[in-house]
């Protein structure tokens, strides 16, 4: 016989034809999703399974308050999961940054629940919190991706995405697991607390479950966005608005853009502008606008308004349908239509392609951007 | 007698020899803050004479949870309040904007404080913040400049800002008023729920009283500030990062800056960096740090070596002795010292100037910045 070379390369081949480790995670979220649903909800049934949390209803009655505490994307995701759980489960929550929390003397008790969110679950601020929570008699919690990590370990009760092992430095699939975690954390909580009824939960779970096929939908259409991020891949200042459920989102679209193509982008909730950023904005500076349907659609819109008035150009994300156009100055890509909880999610796949994408085509090195790491396991 | 024409500008004589309004507001902080503190303190009998606020005992007892509600500087303002609050007082606090508060389905009942912020009074999504607050049945107070304003009739107590009318467009004496009543709110709330004791309140007012000695010496150093910016005034980026009780004077330094000069300029909590915000970091990028003594000293330290090892400038505004100098790379403004809760006052002093000498230099409209209003009164 002869001998073969095989003209392989073993990182490509992880790469599974996807130029970046990246791109091929953006691509894996609809099966990540899928994972992290599966291990925790009977999908016949309808029924939640998370006896690894760990969580009564006995703790349910005893926690007054809830304290989430995460850095970096999975902060974004506590954002979102403060309004999933006010709203589901009417329990007041913080949320704070792990670097932040224990230095401002946070009021923590044996009525607390101390939630911590981190992918790698060794993350040095969040473990930190956790400590603090732990000796100041919280219940405490971990949203975690690495099993056996040092904060699974650590808390009372963990809950795990699972996104698989995530290789880019910036978070993609982590980030959207772990919205589907508190998500599934808040229908638990609120289960529990007999805020919701089994005809509820089925519908939330139902949401769920079309929520891969969201996904794909908007993976479907790169190329949409790698036409956006080449109009725009020479600006060097972005601003992101959002309102509501989307206003992390815009924090969490920004903070992609500016690890990965080290372009200025900044967040903001869109109310906001008329007190201090708008006087930034004139043609040099593209405003990405995040449009859900529903009560805040019009303020969305107006501000859109503002923004072209003062010779701003908009890159608007609007949810439903692909035949309603804002307006012919405006860029705009359908987002599709979710139960009003899971946009964020949703919403959050084109803001990922379009930060890669403009990464890529400026030449970045996506994977492993300057001065990061993928954990930060030193305070 | 003969006709005398005299050489007369009234705008000019208003700004009483000053370039701009905003810069004379600057240097009318020691004298609007001395204003603030007389109208509410017996300073020889250091007690809080604050019955427009109408806070009983009772109340006090009743309130379980409060909320601060503002927008733009003002919820600068309410950011550091919230630490102020937990700690003196032990009561769980929520911020929010006000463009965001009533659609995110807050918890309000009789047992809520509702305390909204605005230097008109007439903010309208503070305005419609506060209606929400009155529908649900909480408790309601406003802290506002103008007397008789829309907020300060609606509420059910009201604390002035004594600042005087503010022409400048960017908020300067107001949001240093702002902080001053904002503690004076704590003290008075700590007082009468037991918390601190006549000699403790003795001991704030007493930093209190300093407080307009320690800005005018701020004021004094207004040279190095003009000098720095005209270092920096072709930048179109900054990052300001502060821990604690400086990071939502990191925001409003921001904010100062992108409001006037038109520099992009973000604020981040320092412990965030190394999260995403770190990748930006080079020589066209300079980074603002704020360094309070204390447990937070050497952490911030240490952000100020990563940002210098990626080639990024840094200034640093440092709490305390002249003498300590931290580095010959980087330049460096000296805070004086206060009492730990007062250090955001003057911190924001010499962040107000940077902006003030950067929009002047590049030859903005410093009072009247392109695209802004002094108070939204639209939503």
């Amino acid at each position: 016989h002869t001998v073969q070379t095989v003209d392989w390369n073993p990182v490509a081949a992880e790469k599974a034809g996807y130029k970046h480790f990246m791109q091929k995670e953006i691509f894996e979220q609809p099966r990540a999703i899928i994972d992290t649903l599966r291990s925790v909800v009977d999908l016949n049934q309808e029924r939640l399974r998370l006896s690894d949390l760990n969580i009564s209803q006995d703790l349910v009655k005893t926690v007054k308050r809830i304290h989430l505490v995460a850095c970096g994307t999975s902060y974004h995701a506590c954002l979102v999961a403060k309004y999933l759980l006010e709203q589901l489960c009417h329990v007041p929550v913080d949320v704070d940054l792990g670097s932040e929390f224990r230095y401002r003397g946070p009021l923590l008790n044996s009525n607390s629940l101390l939630l911590v969110v981190s992918q790698s679950g060794e993350t040095a601020d969040t473990r930190a919190a956790l400590k603090e929570g732990l000796e100041r008699g919280a219940h405490c919690r971990a949203v975690v991706n690495v099993v056996g990590s040092t904060l699974a370990r650590m808390a009372h009760g963990v809950l795990y995405t699972h996104a698989g092992p995530e290789i880019g430095v910036a978070s993609t699939k982590t980030f959207t697991t772990q919205l589907v975690a508190l998500y599934l954390f808040a229908l638990h909580w609120a289960h529990l607390s007999g805020r919701i009824q089994p005809r509820q939960l089925s519908y939330h779970i139902q949401g769920l479950r079309e929520l891969p096929g969201k996904i794909e939908e908007v993976l479907s259409a790169e190329q949409t966005l790698r036409e956006w991020a080449r109009r725009f891949m020479d600006r060097e200042h972005f601003l992101y608005l959002g309102r509501g459920l989307l206003y992390p989102i815009a924090l969490e679209g920004a903070l992609k853009m500016k690890e990965i193509s080290y372009i200025h982008a900044e967040g903001y909730a869109a109310g906001e502008m008329k007190h201090g950023p708008i006087a930034l904005v004139d043609e040099k500076m593209p405003v990405v606008a995040l449009i859900q349907k529903g009560p805040l659609y019009e303020k969305m819109l107006s501000n859109v308004q503002e923004v072209k008035a003062r010779g701003g150009k908009v890159l608007a994300f609007v949810e439903g349908d692909r035949d309603v156009r804002l307006d012919d100055d405006v860029l705009q890509f359908c987002v599709p239509q979710t139960a009003p909880w899971l946009a964020p999610i949703v919403f959050t796949v084109p803001l990922q392609l379009l930060a890669y994408h403009m990464a890529d085509l400026r030449g970045t090195d996506v994977d492993q951007p300057r001065n990061l790491a993928k954990s930060v396991t030193v305070e």
